[in-house]
């Protein structure tokens, strides 16, 4: 990567979250599926690492809700991160809910 | 799944649902079908168990009937749900319904 | 089902369709066609059950004309139904009509 | 059918029409096609026969172009009729019209 | 065709076209290219015959630039016509035009 | 193509664009691709020759990058030229441009 | 290229990149892969040269983060660029952004 370090700016609507390491689901024979490679239709969970000033849906830090597949990738200083547009996001898990559902990430 | 525990919100329209475990369909030949692999174009119906904050059409414990073809599944403290949008219900089953159809369920 | 009777509400513009007894077809051979199962592009006749509170274009009890085509259909205490939009009725038979275009169902 | 006479009334922009019996073409070689069997990408004429509230192109009686391919049709009291919405006319031939295309049917 | 003669009137956008006789283009080997059979992707020229109310691109007898591939086609009076909407012109050919561009048909 | 000189007009969006004759890309084996057959997604320059009474983007005699993949084409006076629309320009070079760019066709 | 030097200007929404030299990924396997036939559905860096008047989300010269498949190329002055539209840009990275979100290029 370029050596003078360049601040990156979030567009519009997107959302960058990085995968939770122990999101990745055991299948039933115990081999480990890394969250990317989730099964189609099967929601996953990912931390917010940085969102576009149009987003108001959840804060960095947050945990958001959304389907791995058909997803764009991008690697920054050597971490991977997946691209999400707001609209994507089914939920969020932060400690700012009120616990209305009853149900807890 | 993550130990200190986040409450989780519902986002806009989504409605997160709980298959009914009766809901099961007996093939004719009496296999059991679990309601999501239903047959593609029958309705099933399922419980609410929470909504975002725009959802007019159902309250939580609500049953609501929908495609079960193509769904988002999650999982959440070990127990599978389905992610739906307010536009994919059908109908709704519920006391606070008057009886005006006749139909009950 | 579940036993204690919750009322069943249509939503928005739902139509809910009982297929017609003697609206089966004969086909030319004279073997019957149930109406679900009719020729694709062929209309056929329902008498509506329930329907949403947005649906202006029939009341309970008309007969509707519909493409049994790519349908939805739901269970209903032991009663199978068809479920419509009311933009995908074609026309109405009904009393209430006056006898203007001097077709009779 | 039903015996009880039910008049029947087109919503909307439906209109229903019947196949001119002449319309048939033959084919080079003599061989009668039907109307509705007409060859893909070739406009037919028939006669209107009822309309919904909103149809404001023709009235009954007229003769409207529309193209055969991929049309529904229903059968009301042993006669076959196509139906038809609005913007699928291309042209409406009426002793109303001025004869200004020097076109007649 | 029927005998009563019925004027016929184009309806909304529709534009109806005669293909020019000597519009056949010829393949290189000299083989005559029927108008109507054109390449894909080639525009050819027809001459306005009659045009709906809401048609302002055009006037009858004006000469119109369009894609043949397809299209739909009527015969009246046993004349075969193209039946076009005023949106696919690409140009018009016409003694009103100022000879601004410098081409001529 | 008819003796009497009809001036043409491009309707609305339409510019009628000529090839540029160098713009022929020599392919790596030094083979001459022509510019209407130029590799997919490769923009390519042409001189508009035409256009319709909406169109700001460019004037006569400009440069304008547009993509020659599925393209419509017509004969005018023995000459070949492309036809486009507005929107499908993605530059244009032009004396009237400020060299902001710094960029020179 | 033409010899008379005509300024080039990109058009509303577009947005001209230089793709990265050191963009350029290197497989596993040490492959170097050039940023444009990066893997589908992994976002690259490229340096903003030009954009149209409409562009608000970069200035010439900044890093935008764009999906390299299915992209439009061209060729000025000997260069190879890549023409995007606004909307396809994730990220931005410049001296301009604050440093919100601790992640640099």
């Amino acid at each position: 990567m370029d050596d003078d370090k360049l601040p990156i700016k979030m567009l519009n609507d997107r959302v960058l979250v990085e995968a939770d390491d122990d999101a990745e689901r055991k299948s039933s024979g115990g081999i480990l599926i890394p969250a990317t490679a989730q099964m189609a239709k099967r929601l996953v969970w990912a931390t917010v690492v940085a969102q576009g000033q149009n987003v108001r849906a959840c804060e960095i830090g947050d945990k958001v809700l959304f389907s791995p597949d058909d997803r764009y990738e991008v690697e920054v200083q050597g971490n991977d991160y997946i691209m999400l547009r707001e609209r994507e996001l089914h939920a969020v898990a932060s400690e700012r809910n009120e616990s209305s559902t009853g149900l807890y990430l």
